[in-house]
């Protein structure tokens, strides 16, 4: 059975919401949930919730970290808090996955911390699938590191090569290295750089790429720095909102009243929700040597649910192993 | 009266296509355009046109640029390429402004050659508005500058905001600076450098902006290096492409098939038509010493049209002494 630490003091909405989809997982799933936090907290809600048939433990973390906080400090200051407790029970064996939907920066500085990084890999890094709109289309890195270097765009794309055929079953995944055009000599410095690199890997690199890939799913994983892939993202979450909202009330305008009401707005609503970053759930952090994932901090119990989800597959799916041995693959020798 | 010279030889439909916006403009405007090619190429064409009422005169260049040349090799070795020759009717003082909607490198380097700079600009820059969902946020640099410095970025905010200023009639633009939050300390090396700048400066300064801040027109103008920038758009544009279609189909499933063909399809094509990057018609090239525009290559006669149309009113609305002033204003002391 496998054994899933969940963060329940960092979110939005925690720490009810979180209460209640670690205990709707383990009542609905063959998993065990330990639920890290303050007891206080944690045991008013867990009365009101039928525990039958749920195996749910509670793990006392005296300590937790705030939003505004600098990740680095709050992590080294405070080693009782929910997310480095979480993330201790996968480092010493009483857990296979830990799951936090706090403070992203947070999240990421105490796994790296307490899990410590896979050889090959000086810079864990966070995938995000391209929305629902490219379900197959990963983008990594998404925001955790800003300033890279071409070796770092290189240990990227092993790692999203090895999380896109571990978890999504394809054997060979393209990965294309996201620039200002197609043309092999397009990008700055440092990604004209890693276009070299990546042409001398054993990766199935097909080039470089533009913005419009994105979208249209060209490679299963797109590389780039953090920054540019945070601006990727948010512009696309935002562009799909106001976008929709703008079609909403075009027809709004255009067609009846009700088949507007009924058929249209429903729609356009799904298409609104399956297209934003909350609905991605949570997604693990790659290279730290552990299976520790990061989720959207406005997630509800729902969103919760499908976070605790890809924390199981990637269990199942041995995703540290597949990292260790894409990693020997491709940066070994890089790095010896 | 203006007077607009147009590389007729530039761009996916030369030059029948360029030539006839060309001659449309000069018969319904009170502009002179100088067609600037092959004249054995324009000859045929006119020909085919009403001349009457329409102030035409063709400007001959013996050469042109090809897509895939280097950019730089390509301005210099062929002086005399129908680019180059727009360009310096403007310096020369025969013409008010140029126009291209050829190859963006090549248009970017011969004016940068041709023109020269204006003081307190490193390196120009292209600033594109965010389409139509935001026309009121210009979007610098939008491609012509991968690796940039801090100080180039203040540069940019001051030639977006006079632009903003020249071109919108806004007296203050509001101006945000692009990275991968809002919080102060958000963004790489380059980034936060170029916050405290901006912050020091006399610009309008609000602050780091996300992604989700350019399809929510946060800001006036919204700055980053032009690798993100480049991104952030393409993005966009790929995304409205595949959103739309998205919504096409699930509407066309979903509706009556004739709301659906007469009502729903004509709105998502003109969304689609809106918020496409060839809408944007041209813009000028922020920072050189002259009024020169590059506009989209898969420009038509319509949106050749638009393209004049911009350079008219950059021409109209001083956009060059638009920027002198506040280059001077903002970035004066530091170039001193």
């Amino acid at each position: 059975m496998i054994t899933i630490a969940l963060d329940v003091m960092g979110g939005d909405y925690a720490p009810a919401e979180l209460v209640r989809g670690g205990i709707e997982t383990a009542r609905n799933h063959n998993v065990r949930m330990l639920l890290v936090g303050d007891p206080q907290a944690i045991a008013p809600i867990m009365q009101k919730h039928d525990l039958a048939m749920a195996r749910v433990d509670v793990v006392p973390a005296t300590q937790s970290l705030a939003m505004d906080e600098d990740p680095v400090q709050a992590v080294r200051s405070r080693p009782d808090a929910s997310v480095t407790v979480a993330n201790r029970l996968v480092r010493d064996g009483h857990a296979d996955a830990a799951v936090t939907l706090g403070h992203t920066g947070a999240g990421l500085v105490s796994a790296l911390f307490t899990l410590g990084r896979l050889p090959g890999i000086d810079r864990p890094a966070v995938g995000v699938p391209y929305l629902s709109i490219q379900p197959k289309t990963l983008l990594i890195d998404a925001g955790a590191n800003v300033d890279v270097r071409p070796r770092h765009l290189l240990q990227f794309a092993a790692a999203g090569s090895a999380y896109m055929c571990a978890m999504h079953n394809i054997p060979r995944p393209t990965v294309g290295l996201l620039t200002n055009g197609t043309e092999d000599n397009k990008g700055g410095r440092v990604s004209r750089q890693a276009f070299d690199m990546l042409r001398q890997s054993k990766l199935n690199f097909v080039g470089n790429l533009e913005g419009l890939d994105l979208p249209r799913g060209t490679a299963n994983v797109i590389v780039c720095d953090g920054l540019a892939g945070n601006i990727a993202l948010k512009v696309s979450e935002g562009l799909t909102e106001v976008l929709l909202d703008r079609v909403a009330t075009a027809l709004r305008e255009t067609l009846p009243a009700d088949i507007a009401q009924e058929l249209v707005m429903p729609l356009l609503r799904r298409l609104q929700t399956e297209n934003s970053y909350a609905h991605v759930g949570a997604m693990p952090l790659l290279g730290v040597n552990g299976i520790s994932l990061i989720g959207h901090g406005r997630s509800k119990a729902q969103a919760v649910i499908g976070a605790i989800g890809q924390a199981r597959l990637a269990v199942e799916n041995h995703l540290v192993e597949a990292l260790q041995t894409e990693l020997a693959d491709v940066v070994g020798e890089e790095n010896a």
